[in-house]
């Protein structure tokens, strides 16, 4: 049965558990508090992907014997080996005797087996307590973990007129510092950042993480290139040696260009095939395929509409800056061929309205 | 000098004004409270143009005789013969002791006269309380008064991706039941609403004010139509005899168009031309002399850029619906040759972000 406190140790756990954000994918974020005689005698979180579990991070910060305590946890406790031995054996050798688990493990080596383990030894389990928050916060894990497909966050940012750039293709800055410092946030959070061809020509990005003060995980960039255009001279390719750089191509990109970036550090990727074009759906197997559970996608339009239209992005960080530059023709965040009638538009739902500096952040959800 | 009180009543009094909004154009909102003994004895607001002022609402509301008590008003009291009798004359007859003045009358058959006559009556006058929200409250009035041009709102409404209509032109609906109730309680508080001839041709559009269960003031409709092309069997001509309609054209329009649609009751105004097209600046001009203090720009894309770049509009409402649509040649809500650099765009200031139903409203001043 859920008690009155259970709710907030288990807030406090979720607590913990974001402090991994960014450095535990392609794992959960998870976070553990242990109390004993109403007072907390460890926490721990999940730090970084192949590193302990929560679990034993907080029986590792006991300031006191946990015999006899309750464990809160935000996932439910793992019981197989992977890179670490599983987390029910240390439940149960420190004498634990309740364990609240904040939801279920949806990964089927675990899928209640591990509750079901704590129950046999004895130890009182309480399971769903502030499940939809924790649903939220490992939204990436839940999607990639009974899928096998990366969860795709879209981000763009636009002026007050729909614009991500002026008529001549200037773009240098819609937002401000403080919604680009954001962004650096954000690819902290993915594992990889994924740009067309036409935003990689157009910018010549470097797309990598750039937050002072502290560490952070640098993402993996992707560029859907189908013909395998990328210049050698781009920021992307100079810096592939220090920042992981994968090239989607088809097999009609020329095999001396595949060759020839292959050779400089770019990891060439051949997807499937789509009316010429990189097959985006095929992309995302083969990067879900290899261990990547996290895009963030940052345009442009034509890709965007791709991503879109496949029913392939899973959320929108919608950057809105309080200006205006007009034009007929110039760029919007989402372009291709668009729909045929409104009552068609792909759906989303906001979650949340943020002011960042002088711009405004939509966060929403794409329905499917 | 300000008492703590002071500000609590003004407060009541702004709130009172409010009550007038979208009657008492051309003339500002104005609230008034008497209070005696520190009791409210008597509130009253600027019904309607043309009808008493709040003062004298407020005297006439009076639950005991006023002798003695302290009159707070937002705008100072007139002292001039207008549509009704000065209120400085009301004031002085009832025997009020002291007035608390919200911010002092631009107008310049005001302009400080008024307190300056209540000060050699022997009346303590206060003024400038609450004055930053007054200034916002009677925007309108305070931009007509000095400039004799009318106060312009545009109004957006655009999918997530920045479209205004789908890439064939459809556009039911962009926003929700609940936003597009919101239309017409702007449209309520302005004077004129204002489109161009490619919103009413594609459109078909009634541009009336339609709010159930309560009164409205419904506004004047201007197209402008530069070449008077405007048919004679859509809905604003149709309806010309029931709402105050104005086509603002050229010489260079066809003199049996323009014959045509006056003879069928459309208010023909003939505008400087620029570039071979009604110069909007003119128009603004024409349509202040005319009494219009307040314009509702309901685009589209081609006008809006018009007004925009030629420092023409004061404030924007721009809807975002949670929708994408895509589309490279879908509309966007600014049009026009657009500017060259980001650098030069047009900068707004953030004011308020609502929810209304499931869409955004972001309420913006324009910076000049």
């Amino acid at each position: 049965m859920v008690r009155q406190e259970d709710i907030e140790y288990m807030r406090r756990a979720i607590e913990l558990a974001e402090r991994g954000v960014g450095f535990t994918n392609p794992n959960p974020m998870v976070g553990a508090v242990i109390v004993k005689g109403g007072k907390v005698i460890g926490e721990g979180w999940h730090e970084r992907c192949g590193e302990w579990h929560a679990e034993r991070n907080a029986f590792r910060n006991c300031t006191v014997p946990a015999e006899g305590a309750t464990m809160y946890v935000t996932l439910e406790p793992c019981c197989h080996y992977g890179k670490t031995p599983p987390c029910t054996e240390a439940i149960i050798e420190h004498g634990i005797a309740r364990v609240v688990v904040g939801m279920e493990d949806p990964n089927p080596l675990v899928a209640g087996k591990g509750i079901a383990l704590l129950r046999e030894a004895g130890i009182e389990v309480v399971c769903g307590v502030e499940e939809e928050a924790l649903r939220e916060q490992n939204r990436v894990f839940l999607k990639y973990i009974s899928t096998k497909l990366p969860w795709v966050a879209m981000k763009t940012a636009m002026t007050l007129d729909g614009k991500i750039a002026t008529r001549t293709g200037d773009s240098k800055w819609i937002t401000g510092a403080e919604a680009r410092a954001y962004v650096h946030e954000l690819r902290h959070r993915f594992m990889a950042i994924l740009v067309g061809i036409g935003t990689a020509v157009a910018d010549d990005p470097l797309l990598n993480c750039r937050i002072e003060g502290r560490g952070v995980r640098q993402p993996i960039r992707v560029v859907v290139d189908s013909n395998a255009r990328l210049s050698l001279d781009s920021q992307l390719v100079k810096t592939a040696g220090e920042y992981r750089t994968i090239v989607a191509h088809t097999c009609f990109a020329p095999e001396e260009r595949v060759k020839a970036l292959r050779e400089i550090g770019v990891e060439m990727l051949l997807c499937k095939e789509k009316e010429g074009l990189v097959d985006v759906r095929n992309l995302l197997e083969l990067l879900g395929q290899s261990g990547i559970d996290s895009i963030l996608l940052e345009g442009g339009g034509s890709l965007n509409y791709t991503f879109l239209s496949e029913g392939l992005a899973d959320e929108l960080y919608a950057f809105i800056a309080p200006k205006i530059v007009g034009g007929m023709n110039a760029k919007t965040p989402v372009e291709g061929a668009g729909m045929e009638k409104m009552a068609d538009a792909i759906n989303l739902e906001l979650e949340n309205v943020l002011n960042i500096g002088h711009d405004v952040l939509l966060k929403l959800k794409v329905k499917n």
